[in-house]
């Protein structure tokens, strides 16, 4: 089935110089000539040609490769880029409107890809620049691998590979090389380099219907980036696959297309080809590495992933392998202003992988030591009570819970609090530092963390872990109310900020925060402290019964109809309130008989 | 219709570690935690987390989106990202090792995307590591503008606006700021930017099939980037209408999402979602810049264009607009190595369009000064009379070179040589300046390429030009015959050159290569020179009838059987070898009677 291309533009005609008014708007190193739309030049905006004191290097060829080959000007790489239309070589006017623009007396040189109307073009502007007295030269890169070597001038293509040798031109020519040494450069640097590409997709031409010629489940070798076929159909295969068998083409020595032998250094560029995932290209590159080291006995300098020289929306890549040698990688490395050249592939690679590092030493001393004390101090004691009564009011509470959130939320509110609650009261009895009021909180965060899943499961982890660092910030040896009270503020801080809850938005904060209040307020006033704790519980069971009039901001309760929300309080602060009053009821019964 | 997915990936399960292995082969500034698959940890090469002097900027999130968040690890940006599996967030012991990882006495700010998952694996996360000492701060970015204000705690998703707040934060900590001061930097820029997104189809699962939600034609408006479906669909419409509604919906002043107001600075993302061809993002940038300026009266600062944060291989993209202030701009114009942050952004911009250059100035001189002489020379007599007889010998012999060019490829070269032919005999009238061979030349070259299309037009005009610039390099007042064969030799050796061809490709080169060879040989035993271009024509015409016996290795012929060529002659060597051996004959026969 063809269909009608969906593409993000305008009038179908207008697609090249609209894409060069958005290029120079966002890159205001960049410039183009004032001749829309016979001439679409994009060029440096910080010299002139007249006045340019190196090698101004030039290329171009049909638009839709983009980035290339406009994104790749930039001092260190290209000093003009010549636009046509899509897939369509530029005219001769325009090319030479880019060589007078730029070339200064060191002169131009042309960085052309293998195709004849691009070798034509580039070639009569040359000679009519020459014949206005510049000096220019010319280099034809063809890095095609994927078809047999050809009988006369057809075949090998122009790809990807042409802007390594862009990138080697650019350096030499930033260094001041006279035109000779530059074009000497770039023409070995357009021989040590081979490409190869595949697809998954055909591509959509602005405005054209889009072919379906590759099917389901089906891609195409070495394939060129105008659209036309590849070489062969293949079924799709996993991507370790057809990688191998890529590099294979490209390194094969029935076509010796490239000077690469076993213990040779390479480059290696893995090029989308505008439709692919970088997740794709980077998996590509991950296993092409390899691939080169292994298969092939090579050494891998540097690796550049990403989308360069593309065809349109064509879904897949082309590989291209270049044979390196130090004075490849220092043009290579060379420093660019180009935007498209990729950023930090440069210099050589330190160990890929290091260890997950461990928890701080203090960390670790604490877990191994924990234990549940021979003799619990009376404020052990104290907490051991608190903590018993309040899980063991969330298994009590289970059913009522449940049959809550079955009305308002997904019926599981009371069965994933018995999991937290069980645990506790389980991992209490084997190694809870109960002495230790901090790191006890700690260990019940981690017992929630190990065996409650969903929100609730890490917001009370959180919970947990807020009030340990409260806690653990105080040096004195007693924790007192207040303390406790800082703990509880905290833990309430950290949930309303990670969960994105506050108060009345009908969750368990609207137990918790009432009860802070009250807690604080009691304390300041001078009240006992467990008095205070009772009173703060009573806040906490009024500020869950509360919740039954509120509108549902978190959580699954927001898709529940307000009438049916107005008879059922929230599970989660009813939850809540039911152990912080279960846990001061026991403090208060401790204390009375202690 | 749904389809199955093709993508270049192996098991799906695996492509989140794959791509990981893959970012650290291209970039050697990276590196990643041995914790593969639970942790899923690309971080900075270059520090280690004990003796960081600085702020550690962590972030993460699900992954499909990449470049994010791994490509934005580096100096200036971020010092780790935490990768989850597809579109589902870290688990808290990886951003724990992540935190663990880097983070040194100056503390780590965590910048997290508003999403439930996110928020609460980075939040247990950042309280655990408070627990164990480190300083952590986190601030949420919820850019999304799509959605009318939210009740509660869903709505606001973190979008692409939250690379300028990684930026921001990344040069704050840059500059050795405590973790207070960068916290604040980040909370500021994630409160100044807002973020909407468009798209033409969803994106596909590693692994699973695709929806077909989005019918031909249509397009979502204020998606996210999770595959889940947009707040409206709409017909797709050309991208400036589009773009103008976007831009509409960010700064609405009904939401107020953003606090951008008529006369504000404002920089601009331009974002693809992943499969949209940077050819369409730069031409939204292209109609963006203007519809803030002028439809909203903003001055927009920087542009950034390209892949940032994308949703797998959805087609589409998103546009995030950030207020900007002298403070904001300096952030985002810090150096920093991440590789995918845009490069050539900064600065201000100098006039984005220059004129198109003229020619030097002694081309348009002679231009405007052509003119057949009053009185010709005897050389311009000569030359006269032979460029007359080869016109008309190209004139004579249409008929039989359409009739052989039937044969072998499409039939028109003698009407296209008809063409340059008539229109040199009708310019040479007018104003050939035959007393100066060389600028003669050059206007034969200009006549060819104003009538004659095709290769052959191209071809003639670059010998012509290649002829006059050889010629145009001699100062001598008289043109020899040795000048006359270095400039055949010249002209030859850029046909050859441009057009690919060389001697035995069955192109007009066989005839010329020939005359040339033997008008050397004679010239250099001293023979009269008029008798050595008779020679030296004989030699063409012999070359051209050669041809009959080649395979064709340029143009169409190379499509024609063998037998059929064997019967014709290349129709392009034939008129090579006419219009040079009538041109021998004129020189011969004008000598003779002068």
């Amino acid at each position: 089935m063809a269909f009608q291309s969906k593409k993000l533009i305008n009038d179908p005609n207008d697609v090249v110089t609209e894409f060069i008014e958005g290029l120079i708007e966002t890159y205001p190193g960049l410039q183009y000539l004032d001749g829309f739309p016979e001439v679409k030049v994009v060029l440096r905006a910080d010299i002139s040609g007249a006045k340019y004191d190196k090698v101004a290097i030039i290329s171009g060829g049909g638009s839709g490769h983009e980035p290339a080959y406009a994104g790749f000007v930039g001092e260190g790489m290209l000093t003009a880029a010549i636009c046509g239309d899509v897939f369509t070589s530029p005219n001769v006017d325009s090319i030479l409107a880019g060589i007078r623009a730029v070339t200064g007396p060191m002169g131009c040189l042309l960085i052309v890809t293998n195709y004849t109307g691009d070798r034509l073009n580039f070639g009569l502007a040359a000679e009519q620049a020459k014949s206005e007295g510049f000096k220019v030269e010319m280099v034809i890169v063809g890095d095609d691998c994927a078809l047999p070597p050809p009988r006369g001038i057809a075949g090998r293509r122009g790809l990807a590979g042409t802007i390594l040798v862009h990138k080697v031109a650019g350096a030499a020519a930033a260094c001041g090389l006279p035109l000779a040494d530059v074009s000497a450069e770039a023409k070995r640097a357009s021989e040590m380099v081979g490409t190869m590409g595949v697809a998954l997709s055909v591509c959509t031409l602005p405005g054209q219907v889009t072919s379906d010629r590759l099917g389901p489940g089906k891609m195409e070798l070495g394939l060129g980036i105008h659209g036309e076929p590849g070489a062969a159909v293949a079924d799709l295969q996993p991507v370790d696959v057809v990688v191998s068998h890529v590099l294979k083409e490209i390194l094969s020595s029935e076509t010796n297309y490239v000077p690469i032998t076993r213990g040779s250094r390479v480059v290696l560029l893995i090029n989308g080809l505008g439709a692919t995932p970088l997740m794709e290209l980077m998996i590509i590159a991950g296993k092409a590495v390899p691939g080169l080291q292994l298969e092939h006995g090579l050494a891998v300098d540097r690796v550049y992933t990403g989308s360069f020289v593309t065809s349109l929306d064509m879904a897949g890549f082309s590989i291209s392998v270049m044979k390196a040698d130090q004075a490849i990688l220092d043009r290579l490395d060379a420093p660019t202003n180009a935007p498209n050249w990729p950023v930090g592939a440069e210099g050589n690679r330190p160990p890929a992988k290091i260890p997950v590092p461990l928890p701080p030493s203090h960390s670790i001393q604490s877990d191994k030591t924990l234990s549940r004390p021979e003799k619990l101090s009376p404020q052990g004691h104290i907490l051991e009570g608190a903590i018993e009564a309040a899980a063991t009011e969330v298994v009590n509470l289970r059913d009522n819970l449940n049959e809550w959130d079955s009305k308002v939320g997904d019926g599981d509110c009371g069965s994933t609090m018995f999991r937290g609650a069980v645990a506790i009261l389980e991992d209490m009895k084997k190694y809870y530092p109960l002495n230790d009021p901090a790191e006890t909180i700690n260990e019940i965060g981690s017992s929630i963390r190990r065996v409650m899943g969903g929100t609730s499961g890490i917001l009370y982890s959180i919970f947990s872990k807020a009030a340990y660092a409260e806690l653990k910030a105080n040096t004195e040896s007693v924790v007192t109310a207040l303390h406790w009270a800082n703990a509880l503020e905290a833990a309430i801080a950290a949930v309303s900020k990670y969960g994105g809850a506050s108060a009345g938005y009908r969750t368990l904060l609207d137990a918790l925060i009432p009860a802070l209040s009250a807690l604080k307020e009691r304390l300041n006033a001078g009240d006992d402290p467990v008095d205070a704790f009772i009173i703060s519980a009573e806040a906490a069971s009024a500020g869950a019964e509360s919740t039954k009039h509120m509108q549902a901001q978190a959580g699954r309760s927001t898709y529940v109809p307000g009438d049916v929300l107005a008879s059922v309080p929230d599970p989660g602060a009813m939850a809540a309130a039911g152990w912080y009053r279960a846990a001061a009821l026991a403090v208060k019964e401790k204390y009375n008989t202690a």
